[in-house]
């Protein structure tokens, strides 16, 4: 994979709707609000973090900080834009000093700490640590949350039906070839996606979660990845008898071959005539399925992968594809396999791959063939499927990829935790929505067995937590949770990527370096943390210096109820 | 509003990824395998349609339709892209004349007859029917179902959410004013939508299904549509003392007034002070909470609108808010309202509005305050909200609405129905899948009542149904369903909107046109059928002649098992 990622001069981002328009309308009111009351230029720091893990799962992979770092490197009001935010009836009033400030606003003095692409994430550790101007850090939340949400859940979806799909069964000695094979992920979502970014995102951030195709070819295009497709029902249906096919021809590429044009139909009516004496089956398959699976295969006699369930899958759609196959395999070709998109996928698979099996002994390639399986699979089907026996060998998975159906947002915010060097806290009474004040850094602590224990978060100014000395980590709302970890390694979560109104070459990851370290992080996980059935909570944990301080802070701040 | 809609010259598609190479990789080899087998130049038709509204509900409003036109009238392989198409490994060994050629296709032989943006539409009736080359209309296939799949989800869903929002409740004469009103619904949903277009796409459809403003400026700025926004917690945190806002002034406003500044801290102190003899909880108010709405109201005297839920809503924000509103009406400015975004929104609103109406008799303007609620709110929340008493007069919608998490995927699908004139099919054992073959035309049947009493499909060479003769409707697959209609009314629900490369003019309808026919048409439905709870299924039929021009099809085509 290559990529249009940020290495070097910083592309502009991928979508031209990414400007500093791209937010709500409260962050243009609060900035106004901040400079009329002069504080647009206090320093402050936000922090952009979820609360929860998505799909009842333990973790999270961190993704889009490519497309924030673009969007932050080119944030600039045009004019245009300014004169379209004085027609806007609340800005009625406004000084028009403000808006000559913010044709001037750029990024120049925000600073960007954040994990890389591909990172092993958990809640409430900050993604982003945003330094800068309240005014400018604040007309940048929306646009962030936008760039990160998305990715970061289409990434996780991809990586926990990668996880699924290639998860270790029993496979009997006796079950087919492809039963053994480790099946792979290819993403198939562009047409339930929202919309034509949505799509591509999917595409990206899937690539990211470990899938090792795409079928959008503008996607593959911008992003150099795999590409992935041959036909769909319609091209079956184009074809309605034999005669449609006759004198279409496929080049002889065997090697004793002679190169010439061979025409292929009166090959296959020959196979399927003598292969119909065992299974009369092959007598009475849909002759328009031939036709078009022979013109297919005159096109692609390289790459002959069919769609075998238009009509029949087994007495049709299975058996066609074989006649065709021996022919191509004949003059000279390895077919590709075939593709499932409707019924029972376990049955089908293996019955396919049965029969491939009893043509494997003479032709060994049958043994290699694909079997694609594609119809409204999601996570809880590639469980489903691994309890049974089957013989997939490719998820094309789409629309419960690209709409993540099991939880359609991932929620994460970005909150003011500190300004002019003073922590800054929302209370609330739901003790998952308070906020852990002031500018934090965080840590994953390593064990001996090379496995994460935890990750910390220290005080800004605290020392870093040091390899082999015990730290006593602690629960930040519960007392009495506490535990002595003494790390074989420590590992700062965070880099700097943004600077001084630039990104910082090579502190991101690229997608491709993005994809191998989430697959690395994942592996490195304690199983049970990974696992799809109960998985263990992995500890998140602050020192002991950041949970007194921040138990004062609450205390100094809660008002004691009066009772009466 | 305005837009950017396809009136006059055709403007290019909103979103650069928008071109030829958004598309599924099927779809280039299936043209190139039709063009190896010279049928690319086949006459064809394929209809986009659905199967099931979405929701559980009975009618989908259907959009899209003006980014598909614009889609196709800039339809164009660059030279860039088919240098790309050559490098897919699959394409290797694909004649280089098929690059050639497809460096000349364009959309000018293609016709396109659809519904328009914003119609009421029901499962196969075909929203778009597409007749052109069969190399050029299979390629529109997946950019066509991303145009039209999201949008037309995000319009009903919005749909849906504004009937929930309006339907008409029972209100106590004795409840204050703001339960009296019909609350409207705001989009905020951008930062958890698939990415800057999935947002953008949420706001401009939410528009057509009803919303009347919506959070994202630069769908603001683009499409002409209402923006709203205030304050976030952010803005409250930052503020920590009334020592922070010493000093800051408001302009006397008042006709009498001399237009000086003033300053308003003393004056909200005095209103806190006398206030709390009544109600000790003003005088314990947060003092960062109450700084924060001071410095609010110097940026927005015009329009002051206050989220009160960052420390207390009902013992801190709301008590806040009120004293300085009561400030800003003696300086001259009429106050806004405020924002809800946690706790019981109902129970919350309710004393809110209460509260409100105390004040009342001696300022009128505390009747007109509007009460936002923002957190978490969908379609079963309305309804639940309609059962009880609340004094909510707009809903702020994000999440449930951009991620339809209640079904977050259309489904549309684009068929082929013929071919050189002949019909084609795909049959299936799912009955819900079987394909109704051949060109048709799709028709709307009103009752006496101006009432739609059910949609008609009839062969594309059948005469249109009359006004006031009788109809014989049947059920497309089951025989002894049937019934006799004579319509009042007769509506052709397909125009031509787009012929020879170029988008018809006027033929579809610009965003504010579909909003309203949107509303219209929905109205014009019977009451249960656009109800929540158990809708009525809307009825769709075949004519008699296509009924038996389908089945003898079905027939000829289906073999007949051979039992042993």
């Amino acid at each position: 994979m290559s990529g249009i990622d940020n290495e070097g001069s910083t592309p502009s981002p991928t979508n031209t709707l990414v400007t500093a328009l791209l937010t709500d309308m409260y962050q243009i009111s609060m900035t106004y609000a901040h400079w009329k009351n002069d504080r647009a230029d206090d320093e402050s720091v936000f922090e952009l973090f979820f609360r929860r893990n998505p799909f009842g799962g333990e973790y999270t992979i961190f993704a889009g900080l490519d497309e924030c770092l673009k969007f932050m490197a080119h944030f600039k009001f045009t004019q245009s834009d300014v004169d379209y935010l004085k027609t806007i009836p609340s800005m009625k009033g406004c000084d028009d000093a403000f808006f000559d400030w913010l044709l001037q606003v750029d990024t120049s003095k925000v600073k960007v700490y954040a994990m890389r692409d591909g990172s092993v994430a958990f809640p409430r550790m900050p993604l982003l640590m945003v330094q800068g101007p309240l005014g400018i850090a604040q007309l940048l939340e929306t646009t962030l949350l936008t760039l990160v949400n998305y990715p970061s859940l289409i990434a996780t979806n991809a990586s926990r039906m990668v996880l699924a799909a290639t998860e270790r069964r029993e496979v009997s000695e006796s079950l087919p070839a492809q039963c053994r094979q480790t099946p792979v992920c290819v993403e198939f979502g562009l047409r339930r996606a929202q919309g034509p970014d949505g799509g591509f995102s999917a595409s990206k951030y899937a690539a990211m979660g470990g899938f090792v195709a795409t079928s959008n070819v503008q996607a593959g295009k911008l992003l150099g990845l795999n590409v992935a497709g041959t036909h769909a029902h319609a091209f079956v249906q184009t074809y309605t008898g034999l005669e449609e096919v006759k004198g279409r021809t496929v080049t002889d590429n065997t090697e004793q071959g002679t190169g010439e044009n061979v025409e292929i139909l009166p090959k296959v009516l020959e196979y399927r005539h003598k292969l119909a004496t065992d299974n009369p089956n092959f007598g009475t398959t849909n002759d328009g399925e031939l036709a078009a699976f022979i013109a297919y295969a005159v096109a692609f006699p390289h790459n002959f992968l069919c769609l075998v369930d238009t009509y029949e899958t087994l007495t049709s759609g299975l058996l066609n594809f074989v006649v065709v196959t021996l022919v191509l395999d004949d003059l000279g070709y390895v077919p590709k396999g075939i593709r499932l998109d409707s019924g029972d996928l376990a049955y089908l698979s293996l019955e396919c791959a049965k029969c491939f099996a009893s043509f494997a002994e003479k032709r060994p390639y049958f043994h290699n063939l694909s079997i694609v399986a594609s119809n409204d699979i999601n996570e809880d089907v590639l469980h489903a499927l691994n309890k049974q026996d089957h013989a997939i060998t490719v998820y094309g998975i789409g629309t419960n990829l690209v709409t993540c159906q099991a939880q359609p947002a991932l929620g994460c915010v970005y909150k003011l935790v500190e300004v002019e060097g003073r922590p800054r806290m929302k209370l609330s009474q739901e003790i998952e929505k308070v906020l852990i004040p002031g500018r934090k850094k965080p840590y994953r602590l390593v064990g001996r067995d090379g496995r994460p224990i935890m990750d910390l978060l220290t005080g800004y100014d605290e020392s870093e937590p040091q390899t082999n000395v015990r730290i006593l980590c602690r629960h930040a709302f519960i007392e009495r949770k506490r535990a002595a970890v003494t790390p074989s390694r420590v590992e700062a979560l965070h880099v700097l990527v943004f600077d001084h109104g630039k990104v910082v070459p090579d502190a991101n990851r690229n997608l491709d370096q993005a994809r191998v370290a989430a697959a690395e992080e994942l592996q490195r996980l304690r199983p049970d943390v990974r696992r799809y059935f109960n998985p263990t909570p992995y500890k998140i944990a602050v020192t002991d210096s950041l949970f007194h301080f921040l138990h004062e802070l609450w205390q100094s701040e809660t008002p004691v109820p009066e009772l009466s």
